[in-house]
């Protein structure tokens, strides 16, 4: 789809989103792959192979929701950014690096989990892809929200960068006991609690 | 594409889908990578390869109608859904765990279809699947539609939940004699049939 | 993406043809997975490795180009429909099986390229396949456009069917000299081509 | 989508960057799949093991690199792209011909690194893709704007090609001091640094 391009150096997040969210199904459904198809004779026999693979559809089930929590945020990191710079597709990019390794610490935690001293080596890996997601997520974020609370809404023409659209009034008017989402370990919800008033007023 | 957020803590429907179609497209085109390739000498040799594989081709063509079904179900229920809140979410993505774990219980069938008592493990696996997915399909239609018949149709500001669009006057014209759909397993269409003429008023 | 569904029982072709784009992407690209990685210890070894595998590679090829033609056509005969019913939704679905089963007869083929009797045998399995396609691709075609040629812009209330927008009077001046396509093997371009007038009287 | 084709032989450019994305998308996550996932029994040996891979987690992450920023490029040049023929359509399939092949030779490098001799024939195969792939770019780009500076801002009737739009004045004010991207090595953005007046103007 070509865009208007409004703004100096920007385009359309519209692609970028579309790539992320293709990367992001992608990376969800290979995880299936990893899990090997046992071949037996007798029923008892497949059903304890079925079972030895325990860890297997843990690591399924968990790395598919991490995964899912992963592509929540950053859709809703996306519902704030209407045009995006050549810096912010280059730390989406890091981001699903990230996120697309994730189908192998995800098999290796499935591979060694019942070794115990080789489930730690495992874990630590998993973890510090864990971590390297968290930090391409809060560069991402901070490139977007850079000056503080409130930041995020200074028009486009001073800010120079990816461009935010204003969360509306209506978007304070949420009621959490009704809607009820999983929270974020990230910085983004945080923020634009503390200062939905500056935000809205900015724009 | 950024969003108007019209609604509190709703988001427009759009990557949501567009998420869920990149899964369902994975998920359906991953079955063929389970099959096996043959390599013979003679020509005879080869189309015997070929014809011992019948399990494969079988499972192959079942699962991708299965997904296949899966998808317009899912397409179904989204053409009622204009904003999705933080709860559908979620409740899409359990959906789309069990879809993206289907080509594990194919490849499973297939290679234990002709050991009689391992065939019956395999395909008691294959059920639980479906089940699952039933499960997950049908917490996603109550919550989108919570009260009943015609409660699908409550406004926006009094719902507080997943925004669903009226189905039109127009919708309730179809004539059956013309568009043969094959009939769902799922309650959704049911339940329209049953109270078109509410729906409609309550909008 | 939330349609208005203007007409009964049919819906926006739109999110029809994202889960197709996918799943022809997908059978696109899984392709270069069956090409397998030679390892060697000395250059000249990997050399002849890597010579050893061309009929991967030329399979790769056609299988990529051929897949590319069935998307170019399939994009082609949406550009002519604006809304679609359920029965061209599961046609569409028998169209995907076909191929996203691609991969298989292709790597089927470059195992088996070097052997002469087996080589016919997997080119008869590639043919059956491009047969399939041929069918499948005909039977939704002839579901868009039953009547023959001018019927496809019967308009909507009468059809009863996938709605097809008409082709404007501006696609008549396409000059041939300047935009060189390769030729469809599908009934598509020819049946426009025999009544372009019609088609636009008719809508 | 149906399209309404304004222009003679041509249609719109979303599908095309839809099934694009889609084929970007799947190439840079499949890379994960050609890590061997290792197995041990102590914590040691599995430290050990994922070390000895170190080639192709570099190889994971510069092909990741890679595949993004030609995603990167092929997006910059369709935003100037708002219809596309039929050309362009088969450009852009070679185009992903090339992109989709790239696991493969990344893998190749992978497994081959520590080899001195095999690992110059694997980094010969790895750049004759890079070089493949800048062929592909080239003559996309030469089909688009194939007359020189300026010619790309054609008015389309007397193009008869696909139509590009033209880059809007504000393009011109763009801060390099702020928006720092990484310089591109293909012809696209110098063209335009040569001559933005004459394609302004032309418009």
């Amino acid at each position: 789809m070509a865009t208007d391009r409004a703004t100096a150096g920007t385009a359309d997040s519209g692609r970028v989103e579309a790539f992320s969210d293709g990367a992001f199904a992608i990376a969800i459904t290979l995880l299936i792959l990893e899990i090997n198809v046992p071949a037996a004779h007798s029923g008892s026999e497949l059903w304890h192979e079925l079972g030895e693979q325990w860890p297997s559809y843990c690591a399924y089930v968990v790395s598919f929701l991490v995964i899912g929590v992963m592509w929540v945020n950053h859709h809703t990191v996306f519902t704030y950014i209407a045009r995006v710079d050549r810096t912010l597709v280059f730390l989406n990019l890091l981001l699903l690096l990230v996120v697309a390794a994730l189908p192998f610490p995800t098999a290796l935690v499935a591979e060694n989990l019942r070794e115990p001293e080789a489930s730690n080596v495992a874990t630590a890996v998993y973890g510090a892809v864990m971590v390297a997601h968290a930090v391409t997520f809060a560069l991402l974020w901070y490139h977007v929200a850079p000056t503080g609370p409130g930041g995020a809404c200074a028009p486009p023409s001073t800010a120079g960068r990816a461009v935010v659209q204003c969360p509306q009034v209506a978007e304070r008017r949420s009621r959490p006991g009704r809607v009820r989402g999983i929270p974020l370990p990230h910085p983004l919800p945080h923020r634009f609690a503390e200062s939905p008033c500056q935000m809205v007023k900015k724009c």
